[in-house]
């Protein structure tokens, strides 16, 4: 999280370094196909170790803000490059371009749409080679406080994404942007409209929790609060006699992410047990019990595994002897074989290699097979219905 | 969830009812204008113990399929209303209107954007007065898959909306849609485009796990993860002595919806403890001793919590004995008049109001306190660095 920005940037800036200014493309596309989380540990571990890392091309942008309020739509030709920084701690004093996020409502829809899209753009935010600051404005229903924060987008040469069920407020955000030549997009409009008119019905108009918009809480989002509830009482194997009541049953072993997945697609409103699988420790006789086709393995890269463990068992304040126990290469492979022929022997259960995959991702492939196994329909989908 | 969906809908429509297909405005307000919870506890009530649920204006939209593919833009033009259902159990069998969701990714974000402008037609999708299915196709990467599914929209009369990464994607999409008649919206496309010209920087084209967008996870990525296991550990009071390493503490009696938020706040990467408030149980010492800025109180109207608490007795199988000293409205207005004057006793804490919010709204206004009071700023925002 980031405190109120600072606009002063030559200040904070150091000066130029023309021998690192140079992209060398060879190191950064290895280390591009490293993976994630390895290159992740290798970095955090440089870090703690305090000896500099290796980079390359780490060209950061300072902008020069453009107090002025008549800058136009290409914010990018108003901007200098005033210093060229080092991939080191001073990049923590560059504010990176800001984003504005606008909603009438919570404001999570916008956050959302613009961390998927800055998911494009990965390849330059990895090691903040362009840095980028979002600032999420969520609840703001009325046009004063909506053109002051436009106002200061402009001073901060900011861009705005926005979500605005009022349509007179977006036309306001939309006119503001305009003049103060601030770039803007809407991210609910274009697809509200195109669902107002394939209903054959006018949106509401109203704010996620406007007085007006006081519409009973679904059965869905009470299943929800339920999966989330059953989810954390069987986490890590807790009360085993109750995976028959699951809908989806993971298991793998230790540090593969069964409980944030867990956790993620009991959210989603699936009620999930995880069993850890734990070598010399006999799995509960109810895992193989219930129906095959709700039960998913997780597996993960040993070597990456390994990184993972060490660093948790540190954090756990682990003393060495747990730890080799726990993350000793030979331990984690014999670990791994063993997940490995528990899953050979059920082989109904699908096996989702995790390494270097988002929970998000992994949520993903499961609930496509999940789906897939429960319509079995020529086109898999998710479907649900409001 | 729903299974394939069926297209012969003319079979599964009853009769036209011309005594209940003119809408009673009155009835309906007054429903809307009931506490969501409340409303929706009755209805829930009311199907349990089976008695028709009196309805009005239930004008359920059957739509005739048109299986040519001359199909304009207009999807409602070549609709006809072959039938008028009551609000009972025969809205089960209305597959309700398709919306396809296209994702060469997770389809996490498209799925969101649909859900939050779907929020902005609650008052017709309500008791399903006019129904509409979604469904979720993600991972689709192969222009192969992708027109099958867009002809398949165009089949059941579906409109479209996608997040396609690759730019050849999302063009095929968008021209297959205008040949076939399909109305869709590209909801990354706007932003992606309007962030690469506020960066100077070209978008990836490679959508989420892409071998070619092997990013290490970052770092926020995994305090998420320790968030959420921080989280579940500390769940309903448990190690009160951990209070003090909470980002966020929150606190209410039973059923105000503690685990659920904590979980949905965990998940955005903030560690927190929920500390029951239960009348005649005395109160951690922790939470007295703790930063008072990072409590926050959690209070529900009365009436709303008395019937939450009946159900979550009857669903946890208490005798009328135990029930009653969960849920008769003696207790629980005393336990939140206890819940009150704790709250009284420490007025830095802010006490929000839940009755009728859903968890995202009420994490919404906790995360803007708590980040305004972190930043003193003097426009209240989330920032976040990528």
């Amino acid at each position: 999280m980031l405190a109120c920005p600072t606009f002063n940037l030559r200040a904070t800036a150091t000066p130029a370094n023309p021998d690192i200014s140079e992209p060398e493309p060879k190191p950064r596309s290895r280390k591009l196909k490293a993976s994630p989380q390895l290159s992740r540990w290798h970095r955090a571990r440089a870090l703690r170790s305090g000896h500099k890392l290796e980079r390359s091309g780490n060209r950061v942008e300072a902008v020069e803000v453009n107090h002025s309020v008549q800058r136009t739509g290409e914010s990018s030709s108003s901007e200098s490059y005033s210093a060229v920084i080092d991939g080191g701690d001073e990049v923590e004093v560059d504010p990176g371009k800001p984003i504005y996020m606008v909603s009438d409502g919570t404001g999570w829809t916008v956050e959302h749409s613009v961390g998927a899209a800055l998911g494009q753009f990965e390849h330059c935010l990895v090691d903040r080679v362009c840095p980028v600051n979002t600032h999420l404005f969520s609840g703001i229903d009325d046009v004063e406080r909506l053109m002051e924060i436009i106002k200061q987008a402009a001073k901060e040469g900011a861009m705005l994404v926005y979500t605005l069920a009022d349509p007179s407020m977006a036309e306001s955000a939309k006119q503001a942007c305009k003049v103060w030549g601030i770039p803007s997009t809407d991210v609910l409009g274009p697809i509200t409209e195109a669902i107002a008119a394939h209903l054959g019905v006018s949106p509401s108009g109203l704010p996620r929790g406007a007085s007006g918009r006081n519409i009973p809480l679904s059965d869905e989002y009470f299943r929800r609060i339920e999966a989330v509830e059953f989810t954390i009482k069987q986490d890590d194997g807790a009360l085993p006699q109750n995976l028959c009541k699951a809908d989806i049953v993971l298991t793998g072993v230790s540090r593969t992410g069964k409980t944030p997945l867990s956790i993620y697609l009991a959210q989603k409103g699936y009620k999930v047990a995880n069993v850890p699988i734990v070598k010399g420790v006999a799995l509960p006789k109810g895992l193989f019990e219930v129906d095959p086709e709700k039960v998913f393995g997780l597996t993960i890269n040993p070597v990456v595994l390994q990184t993972i463990r060490k660093a948790r068992a540190k954090s756990l304040g682990f003393g060495e002897e747990t730890r080799s126990n726990y993350s000793e290469m030979d331990y984690v492979r014999r670990e791994l074989e063993f997940a490995r022929m528990v899953f050979s022997q059920n082989p109904v259960w699908p096996v989702i290699e995790v390494t270097g995959k988002a929970i998000e991702e992994t949520a993903a492939v499961i609930l496509r097979l999940y789906h897939d196994r429960k319509q079995r329909c020529s086109m898999p989908r998710i479907s649900k219905r409001y």
